[in-house]
C-alpha cells in the first residue's frame, strides 16, 4: 500500500522531502482483537513536526523508517477472529492508543495511562497510509452523517483539548472565569468543549488578531490580545482575582508565566501546549495555593463524549484537506503557519 | 503586658536579641465578635525565623515593631458583646486567621482564602505575649485533658500538614504509595494524619538518621535515606512506578527534583516546604500528566478535624517548652537546629 | 406596617380569608448583623398553601398569628451596627434562612443545614409585609437591571431547583440523559439550570400539554406526556437503559414509581416535590444500585450562582404579580391552578 | 468432574438434598480469554439459599440444572490462547462477574454494571465443583501465603462489603460517625474496611450478644444492641444528630426504619442487606435531605484493593470449611444459623 514514512530526522526542517511516499506491505492481523482500518482521513499535528525534528527521538523507542500519523479515522476493513462489535464498512474514529484493557489504569478508566500500550504514528506504524492496524478496543463508531476526514483530528488534538477542558470544568461554577491561552487547533476545540461542559465565563487570549476574530465568530465574549498588558486585562475582567482555571494551549514563549499570573489563588493552571519550562518559586505556590496540572491525551471515554458533542453539533472542527501524495507540502505549510484549521491527509 | 516584638530585621540572624521583650498595652475588644485569649502556649516556627530575616518583608504589609507568634492556644479571657459560644476560662486553640465569614471563599468553607483576613503574628500582633486579640470565629475548644501548650503548634504547623495530607488522602487507595519528604515538625504530623485518613503505604524520606529513627518509632514501615539513591530506592519499592502522592515538607536543597522524580505518572507532588524553585519542562508534565499542588495553611474545619484526631490519640505532637522570657534563646536554638520537636513559648 | 398573617389553619382551604391583612408593628433591629429589608416582591409558594392547611403544623414550632412569605426580595431599609457590606437602598434577594455562620455545617458551606437557623415565613415572620427582618449574611445584591419582584421566587423555588439540578449535573456527561418530571414553577427553572451546568440530554415529562408547550418554547428537545406509556417512551429514548438522573418536581400521584422506573442502573432519582411516599423493595435497590437523593433548599452559594445565571440571562422566571392587598385572591388562584408562572405579592 | 447442581427449587427449604452431587463434564475453553480455574474453595452465601428457595427465579434467566457457587478461588488450570497474564498453577481469586471490558460501564471502571456480563453461580455454572470456567479479566493473583479457601468469600461477600464501605468512606471525616447494622459475614468485613479507609467513629448495631462480642474483639469501641432503644442510644452517642453514614447489612425486620432514623440530616443510608422494603414519605427525605444508596457487588478494582488489605493483614475473614461432598449439610447448617463465620466448600 501507499504510505508516508520517516527515514531520517531533519532537525532544521529543511525538507523538501520530510516523509517518503512509498509502497509498503499492508498491515496484517495477528491477534484476535486486531482490526485493519482503511484510512479516510489522518490529521497532521505539530507533534509530527517535532518527531521529524528529532525532538521525540529520546522520548520514544522506535526504529526508522516508520509511518507517521496519529489522528486517524476511516472504515473498518478487516477484523480479527475475536472481534464482534465491528464489521467491514463501519465508519470509525481511532483512539490513538492501543491498550490492554486489563492493567490497573485501564481498569479504572484511565486507559491513556495503560501500562502496555502502543501509540501508532508515534512508536509504531501510523495512519499516513491506506491502512492502519489497531485494536477493536480503540474504535468508536462515527455519529450518522459525519465523514472520517471531517473529524480525524479529534483523535488526538480534539481529544487532548477535551480531556483538559473536562478536568477544568469539574471545578468551574457560575461566575467563575476560565482563560484559554491560544485559540488554534486545540484551543478552538477546548473553547467549545468548555462552553458545553461548564457555565464559566471564558476569556480567550491569543497573539493573533485572526485567532481573536475566529474566537468572536464562535461566540467568545471576552477576548484579550496576548502581550504586555494581557495579565492586567485579565485581572481587570476578573475583579482583580484572576481566573479559577487557565488552560495554556501554547506552553512556550512567555505563555507559562502569563498563565500562572492570570490564575486565581487556589485555582489551577493547565499545561497542554509545550516547549517552554514551568519555573516558579515554591513559596509562591504556597502563598497562592495554586495548582499546576499536567495533561496528556484523553481516555476512550473522553473520545466517546467528544464524538457525542460533535454528533450533537456542539463542537465544530475547522479543517483543510490534502491528498496523501501532498504530505510534504502539507508539512511545509504547517511549518510555515499556512494551514487554516487542522490539516487532514486523505489517501 | 509582657510581649516579644520585632523591631528590626536581622538578615544574617546575628542576634543575640532577635525580638525585644517589653511591656506593651494589652489588646482591647473593639468589635462585637472579638475575643481576648490568655496565651497558654505559642509555637515557634521556621516562618518566624524567615520573618526576622526579612524574607517576608515584601510579601506582607506590616509596620515594625509588632508581636510575632502565629501558633497560639490558651484560655478565653474576655469576649465581645456578640460572642455567645465562648466564655472566660474556656481552653481553646486559635485558628491562625481572623476571617470575615461572608466572602465567597468563607461561604464555601475555604476560609484560609478569606478575602478580608488578618494573620496575627504575620501581619498584625501575634501570640508571643500574655494576651492575643482574635475573633470568636477563630476559636476551637480543646478536647478534654489537653493543655494549650501541648498542642499550640497544631494551629499552624499541624494545620498545614493536615491540610496537605487530607488533600492527598482523597486520591489514595489501598495499594497506593505516598512518599513523605522530611520527617520534622510538619512531616511527623503529616505522617500520622495520612495514616489516619488513608490506607496508602507510606514511605518516609529524610536525610537525618535521627528523623528516620523517629519515623520507625512512630511505625513507618518504609524508610529511605535522602541522597543520590533515594529516587532509585523509592522506585524499587513502588514496582518502578513511583508514588501516587509525594508530600514535600522540605521544598529546597534538591527535594523538589527528587520529589517530582518519585511521583508516579498521573500522580501529584505536593509543595509544602519552601525555599527552592519548581522547575520542570512543560513537555515532561505532559508526558507524565503529573500535578504540582500548592498548599497553604488549612481551614477552620481542617483544624477541627485535626483536634478531633489529637483528642482521639491518633496524632501526637513532640514539643519543647521555653518561658516567654527565653524567646531569644529559643530562636537561637531553632536556628541552630537544637530544638527537639516544636518549640513552644509559655508566658 | 401592612402585613398578611395566618391566624388559623384551614385544612380544607375553604377561605375566603386565608390570611388576615392587618397593621402590625414594624420589625426592629436587635442584633449587630440584623438588616431590615423593604419588600419589593414576595413569592407565593405551594408550601404556603400547605402551611395554611396545617400540614406543617407538627413539623415546625411556630405560634399563630405570624406573617407568611419565604421568597423575598427588596431593598435594604436599615442595617445593624455590625453591617458594613450593605447600605440603605441596595437591591437584594434574601436567602430564605437566617444562619449563624459558625456551626459545622455553615463552616463547610452547607449553610442550609445550619444548626441554629430561622426560616422567616416558615417559623418566624416572613415577607408578606412591607418590611422583613433578616441578617446581612442572608443578602445578595441583585444583578444590574433586575427588579426585586422579577426574581423574588428564586429565593426558594429557584434555589431549590438550582440545588437539585447542580447535584445532578455533577454526574452528567455528554450522552447521558436527565429526566425532569414536572415542568411547573420549579421544573422550568431546573431545566434552564441543568442546561447551563451540564451537557446532558434532557427529557421533560409532564401531564399538561401546556407545560410541554412551554418546555418546547424553552428549547426542550425531548418531551414526554406523563401517563401509562411514559416509562416506555423514556426507555425507548434512552436505548432501553433509562436516565442517569431523574429529577422529580412532583413527588406524588404516581410520579415516584414512574421516576424510579425511568432511572438507569447506578443512576440517581432526586426527590424534590413531595406529597407521596417512596416505597421500594431493598432487593430492587441492590440489583439496580440506584440512589434516592433527598433535596432541601440550597445554600447561600447556590443562590449566588443562580443569581449569576439570572444576571447572564441564562435563567428566566415567569411570574404574575398581585398587590399585597389581594393576597387571598392570589392564594385562591394558586389553589385552583389559575396562576401562570409564579405569583409574586407586591406591598 | 464432581459438581453440586440445582435441579429443582425448594421454596420451604425442606431438603435434605438441596443440590445434587453428580458427575458432569468439565468446562471447556471456547474463547481466547477463557480460563479454567481448579477450585480451592467456594464460599456458601445466603444468596445461594435464596436461589434454592426460588426467590431469584424471576430475576435471572437460567435453566436447571446448573452448578451454584459464586464466591470462588483456586488455581489456574488451563488458559485460552489469548491469555498471557496467567499460567497454570497461579493461585487466584475470581471476580464474580465475567465482563466484556468494552461496554461504557467497563470503560469507566464500573465493571459490575457491564452490559454483557455473566455471573457464574447465578446465571451460569458456578464453583461448587472441581473446575470453573471464567475469563482472565476476572482473575486476581493471591497475595503471598494466602490459600484460596481462606479468602474465597471475599469474591462476593467481602467485595460487597468493601464496595459499600468505600462509598461511605469517601464522605467520612474525623469526628463523623458511621453505624454498621449487622455484624455478620458482610458486616465484620465492612467494619474492618471502614476502619482502614476512614477516620470515622464506628458504632456497631446487632441483635446478637455474640456478634457484639465479636465486634468488641475486633476493636469496635461503640456497640449497641438492636432493639427498641437502639435509635435513642445512637442519637445519644452522636450528640443527637445521628450518623453521617449508616450501612445496613440486614435490610429487613425493622432494620430499614431503624437505619433511616439513625441517619443524620444530609447523611446517607446504604442498603446492602435485603428482604425488607424501604418506605419513607417524600417530605421526610426533603426535610432531612437524606440519601438512600443502593449497593451491588463491587468492581474488579474494588476486589484488587480488598485483596491488598487482606494481604496487609488489615482485613481478616472468619471461615468454616466443609468438603464439597457435604454441601447439603453446609446448606442446612447455614439455613439453621449454625455456621460460624462464612462456610467454604472444598472439592
Amino acid at each position: 500500500m501507499k504510505a508516508a514514512r520517516l527515514h531520517r530526522y531533519d532537525p532544521k526542517m529543511e525538507g523538501p522531502e520530510f516523509l517518503k511516499l512509498e509502497d509498503v506491505p499492508e498491515p496484517r492481523i495477528t491477534e484476535p482483537d486486531h482490526v485493519i482500518v482503511r484510512i479516510g482521513g489522518a490529521g497532521l499535528c505539530r507533534t509530527d513536526l517535532h518527531i521529524i525534528e528529532g525532538i521525540w527521538r529520546t522520548k520514544v523507542n522506535v526504529e526508522l523508517p516508520y509511518i507517521l500519523g496519529h489522528e486517524n479515522a476511516g472504515w473498518v476493513e478487516e477484523v480479527g477472529p475475536g472481534v464482534t462489535e465491528f464489521k467491514k464498512g463501519d465508519a470509525v474514529i481511532v483512539h490513538p492508543l492501543m491498550t490492554d484493557g486489563t492493567c490497573p489504569a485501564c481498569r479504572k478508566g484511565n486507559d491513556m495511562h495503560c501500562e502496555n500500550s502502543l501509540f501508532p504514528g508515534i512508536n509504531t506504524d501510523g495512519g499516513f497510509a491506506e491502512y492502519l492496524l489497531t485494536k477493536s478496543r480503540s474504535l468508536i463508531k462515527l455519529p450518522q452523517g459525519i465523514h472520517p476526514h471531517e473529524i480525524a483530528p479529534h483523535a488526538d488534538a480534539g481529544l487532548t483539548a477535551y480531556h483538559a477542558a473536562k478536568k477544568a470544568a469539574r471545578h468551574l461554577e457560575p461566575g467563575d472565569y476560565a482563560v484559554l491561552i491560544g485559540f488554534g487547533g486545540l484551543g478552538h476545540i477546548g473553547f467549545q468543549v468548555l462552553r458545553s461542559l461548564s457555565p464559566a465565563r471564558i476569556i480567550v487570549v491569543d497573539r493573533s488578531p485572526l485567532a481573536l476574530e475566529l474566537a468572536e465568530e464562535l461566540g467568545a465574549e471576552h477576548r484579550v490580545k496576548a502581550g504586555e498588558k494581557a495579565v492586567q486585562e485579565v485581572l481587570a475582567l476578573t475583579g482583580g482575582r484572576g481566573a479559577e482555571a487557565v488552560l495554556d494551549f501554547v506552553g512556550e514563549g512567555g505563555s507559562i508565566e502569563m498563565g500562572l499570573a492570570m490564575t486565581k489563588n487556589a485555582g489551577s493552571y493547565y499545561v497542554i501546549g509545550y516547549g517552554g519550562t514551568v519555573e516558579v518559586p515554591a513559596i509562591d505556590l504556597i502563598f497562592s495555593e495554586k495548582n499546576i496540572i499536567g495533561n496528556l491525551v484523553g481516555t476512550y471515554t473522553d473520545l466517546m463524549e467528544l464524538m457525542t458533542l460533535a454528533g450533537e453539533g456542539k463542537v465544530h472542527l475547522s479543517t483543510t484537506t490534502y491528498p496523501l501524495e501532498e504530505i510534504n507540502q502539507a508539512i511545509a505549510d504547517l511549518h510555515q503557519g499556512k494551514v487554516k484549521g487542522r490539516a487532514v491527509l486523505i489517501p
